[in-house]
């Protein structure tokens, strides 16, 4: 057979019928390729010759032959025929599998941005279920049902409308309750126009950083300060000018003697992060005065307000400034759930089309459905009631805390005067070191953060952060007490 | 009365058992206040002299004194009782009600980052409901109520695990399952750890913009262009380097010619947008080898390449790269719905730490809860079933179009030969201007966008953007009668 000349050792499977002709043999021919039993260079049958040996359309060859062609399996030389290609696609797999994936052996090295170089890196994995005192909202009392309740009858009910909805500024129910809610709660002045829904405050902020800093610009921001807030403007990389806390919150006086003129500030002024304290109305309004004649824009964070279990809150540094320099950002994920990915951002209304504009550019907005359930929740009370349940609750379990802590070391680890949030400080007694303590505690199965992780440059009192929403009364008391042997230990090893 | 000789005009409600005592009297004093019935400089009663007037222990007034104090309502002076002050806080509210916000009149100006000086205007509000021929994907087809059985199963399993779940790279069980769906379905050579959840393509493409260029680096893109992309460029600012797009895809050959060192080549290769053409396999193969040379990454924007009528699917450039320059991004809001914000991206294996690290200081992570559904979407086979009733439905409509242009326009609004996607290119016929043809068919309740829009610095062909996946076969007939009806009257008008 004249096929069997020109091609010995090309053994084509029988066709089968799962398979149409085209698919069998485009396979058939690739794999032969591939596996080199057609070498490269090979000169392969004519179409009409390969289609009578096979007893198929010769139309059908010629389709294949043109994949394989366009494919780059097939060279076609004008009046010699076809050939099997010199260069296969799939040579471009073989090095890869063996080679450093960095390398680019032989071509020129791929080099990353700048922001690249300065990212360190993101934690891998989920976190193991929380101990005491890891500062962690008590996920267990989340109204998961009603939640799925409330998002399941808005997807049932989802209008078309809905379901193309895409403002960048987000879900306008959404925008109104949430203009609402702020109002009424942290003392807000503000219409639905200047709400844009974000993804949380840590969104809120890299949208900020990135509309209204430049690299090389001066930041003012507490010390201490979350590690990730000062990362965030470090990776840009702005100039922090890190302020130290007092009673009052943020020592504006101090940050004015620095003469230094902030583009903007960072303060968390419903209670401090990570000390608590709330900023007094005379601080801030000194603070916006400062940023006034500064030209400084001011990010207020105001993460876990909700949770205040004494006094009474003071409002929102937004409401005295009216829009002029504040940018405010809270958070529904923290307060509901993590996994939820919704905040809320405020801006001056001269801003508010700049944040839809980098919205809109750099991920669009955030899940319709998800807003639309938000909305749902908080229009429904679910929110407000959850609140007020996790106050209840959460209060308590920080008066647990600072009963245990009086009982078994009083003197020894004294409890910040906290008022509110899922965190408070215990400041160690003299000759303690928050950093050994910690360490002892770790290996006693209690979590604590040393204070001084939090330090921007400032040098701090020996304090550790200590979490109290999800833990039960008992735990609280266990976690003392081995937090107590700890502190023995450490004294011990002193001595 | 020694009160009313003092404060004459001080005249506070009687106080209401609704309110506690201390409320009461706070709000008092505040309203008199600030309606200036206690003028600035006034000074108050003792402590004393107004317990003993309101018959209210004096615990509470001194309290609220201390309150009012703390808020900057009230001022003392040592030894010479307390007083109004002469600044309070509500002064920081009135003025910014009548001054022009942004002015800042008394302060330095606050300026934005050369981002946002670049940065454009976010659409606003919703669109109204599809007309032919804007390209949309058919939301009326979309299972809602599957999605919300599914994700309503999903959330009411939700393990602690699942809700506190915060891997920025994504939720473990969908990165897997992306994975297998991509290398079964796009060709796709990569592992779940190479996967990184993303909230849609331009989400993908702004995370890999900021971590692989700097101002100012040359970037490769096609000639057309999605608008959007091209701004996403500018704004860092990159220096645009449009490439032609032919027959094959783009042309690499001509690419080269202008000697340029691209840091970023961003493709669509599964069909070009807008042109819809699938870039050839040797194309494939020279684009990887020019990026290789080059030290360029490329980025595979797949978009709707889920939706492919004809031929077979050439594997994605990924699959060919095997993971050392490219970065594969596709979506999962532009198939299924687009208020949902679920997208992927496959990163080169030294590249998806850099991912992570971005996503984790920039916005954490994508909704968890939107994760889980989709991952239960997908494994439960419902998305592979929406995929091939749309490819199915969509498919049809194409021929719908062909067939009603082929009958009232033939030689006169010629369809490109698109094989996949939700939109193609109508080429039109000598004369006509495809502005033109646009504006009159507007005026007929006709949606076209002139090709022209979509160029870089390209001088196009006269064409036309047409969308056919929502719309059926008679809005489809009636929409091409009305589009022949704006042909004649832009051929009158030129005669």
């Amino acid at each position: 057979m004249a096929l069997k000349a020109v091609l010995p050792d090309l053994a084509l499977s029988v066709p089968d019928s799962r398979r149409p002709l085209w698919t069998w043999l485009y396979e058939e021919l690739r794999t032969a390729i591939l596996e080199g039993r057609l070498r490269r260079g090979r000169r392969l049958p004519s179409t009409r010759q390969l289609a009578e040996h096979y007893g198929i359309a010769r139309g059908t060859v010629v389709t294949v032959f043109e994949q394989l062609h366009a494919e780059g399996y097939l060279e076609g030389k004008v009046g010699a025929g076809t050939f099997v290609s010199q260069r296969l696609p799939d040579d471009y797999l073989t090095p890869a599998r063996r080679a450093r994936v960095a390398s680019n052996p032989r071509g020129r090295q791929r080099t990353l941005s700048d922001f690249a170089q300065r990212l360190g890196s993101a934690p891998e994995g989920t976190l193991p279920p929380p101990r005491a005192f890891r500062p962690e909202p008590s996920l267990d009392d989340f109204p998961i049902d009603t939640w799925a309740q409330v998002s399941s009858r808005c997807l049932r009910r989802a209008t078309r409308n809905l379901l193309s909805d895409s403002d960048s500024r987000g879900y306008r129910p959404l925008r109104q309750a949430v203009a609402e809610y702020l109002g009424a709660a942290r003392g807000l002045r503000c219409e639905p126009e200047q709400v844009v829904i974000v993804s949380g405050i840590q969104h809120g902020l890299d949208l900020t950083i990135r509309l209204l800093l430049n690299a090389g610009d001066p930041v003012c921001l507490e010390d201490p300060c979350h590690p990730i807030v000062a990362a965030m403007f470090r990776i840009l990389p702005a100039k922090l000018i890190p302020v130290i806390v007092d009673e009052q919150g943020l020592d504006v006086g101090a940050a004015e003697r620095q003469r230094c003129r902030p583009k903007l500030i960072y303060v968390t002024p419903a209670h401090q992060y990570p000390l608590g304290r709330t900023m007094s109305v005379s601080r801030r309004l000194a603070l916006l005065d400062w940023a006034r004649r500064s030209g400084a824009w001011v990010f207020e964070d105001d993460y876990d307000s909700e949770y205040r279990y004494a006094g009474r809150p003071i409002p929102a540094l937004q409401g005295f400034d009216a829009g002029r320099s504040v940018i405010f950002c809270g958070s529904f994920s923290k307060v509901l759930l993590p996994g939820l990915r919704l905040g809320y951002l405020v801006a001056p209304p001269e801003l508010v089309d700049k944040f839809a504009a980098a919205r809109f550019i750099t991920d669009r907005h955030s899940s319709v459905l998800d807003q639309a359930t938000m909305c749902e929740f908080l229009a429904g009370g679910h929110f407000g009631r959850h609140i007020r349940r996790m106050r209840e609750l959460y209060g308590s379990r920080l008066a647990s805390l600072r009963d245990a802590l009086q009982t078994k070391l009083a003197g020894v680890l004294d409890l910040e005067d906290t008022e509110a949030g899922i965190l408070t400080v215990g400041w160690l007694g003299r000759g303690l070191r928050a950093s050994a303590v910690a360490h002892s505690a770790a290996a006693m199965n209690v979590e604590t953060v040393p204070l001084e992780r939090f330090a921007v440059q400032a040098r701090l009192p020996e304090g550790l952060i200590l979490g109290f929403a999800p833990y039960h009364a008992r735990q609280i008391r266990e976690g003392v007490g081995r937090l107590a042997q700890a502190v023995d230990l450490c004294r011990r090893k002193r001595a």
